[in-house]
């Protein structure tokens, strides 16, 4: 379990077994089952998580009482309202397990623990944020600039495995089409 | 001008006089007429700014010439074509001043080498991307589950200064509505 958290990080810094070691004592382990939540809307948010195995839903209901999806996540993503977790404010995100899944969880306190005492860790989060911003900034240009189409198309090429694994109306959901639209772009 | 970054990084992380020299010494300085691009898409991106003074804006041009703005940044913000700085591909972006404009700026390879050589640095800069990732989270979430009225309205509370210095054609880009949908809005 832990290894793919060192492969992980290891894609960006190198690290000691010791120093391996220092970093997973600030994480706990947490298996949920299909259906279950990680955190609703309202909710105060006191992790991070990073998926070990399994899939999670982040999305957000609106006034009247739609879904949107914001985020996958699936193996070696990570993923919170990350909003009320830096903030410290009521989630505005429900994150949800579409299989049974395993997470690590990071505190807020626990991150900037480790972060300040071991700058590898400083720097790999460094780096992961400043790619997250990237991937996020491609998210906006996508909605601002791309038809429906197009926007199955990218994320078929990107994320082949998603497919295999979310239910036909949540990717309709993420990609902002009805499940007929969706039916028609994948037949 | 140089007291601006200094107050901005120390909204995060103190500094000493030394500390700050440090910084700065990393950064270069540039000045841009209103109109000038800092950078046009297609080109090498080498280097994130940081706006002392003036106004930028940042685009994408569509296929059919329609032209997306993804932000706009202003005095005490950071911008750059960050897929094209991080990841060293063609711009996707252009970035122009809608006024004359003061920035300094940051190399990735200076910005690398003050992190690993300045914890406080790597610090701010990794805080900085999480503020920046949540901003961005939330303007996804706009996107998705608001109306242009409610995209305005929010706009005009966070950031009225932008009401009185961007033209209302630019504006009305950004929020993804029409020049005339927005004046009914604002009228």
């Amino acid at each position: 379990m832990s290894v793919n958290l060192r492969e992980h990080i290891e894609k960006i810094v190198p690290l000691t077994d010791d120093e391996f070691a220092f970093v997973l004592s600030h994480f706990t382990s947490k298996k949920l089952k299909k259906h279950q939540f990680l955190i609703q809307e309202g909710d105060a948010v006191y992790h991070s998580w990073f998926v070990v195995s399994g899939l999670i839903k982040a999305s957000h209901t609106d006034e009247s009482d739609k879904e949107h999806i914001l985020q996958f996540a699936m193996e070696d993503w990570w993923v919170s309202d990350y909003q009320a977790y830096h903030y410290k404010t009521p989630a505005t995100l429900s994150l949800s397990c579409l299989e049974d899944t395993e997470v690590l969880c990071l505190s807020l306190e626990n991150s900037e623990k480790l972060c300040s005492e071991l700058q590898k860790a400083e720097h790999f989060f460094r780096r992961k944020a400043n790619f997250g911003y990237v991937a996020l900034q491609q998210r906006i240009l996508s909605l601002l600039t791309t038809s429906a189409k197009e926007r199955y198309e990218q994320m078929l090429k990107q994320y082949p495995s998603l497919f295999q694994r979310v239910p036909k109306t949540l990717l309709a959901s993420y990609l902002g089409v009805t499940r007929e639209t969706l039916s028609r772009l994948s037949s």
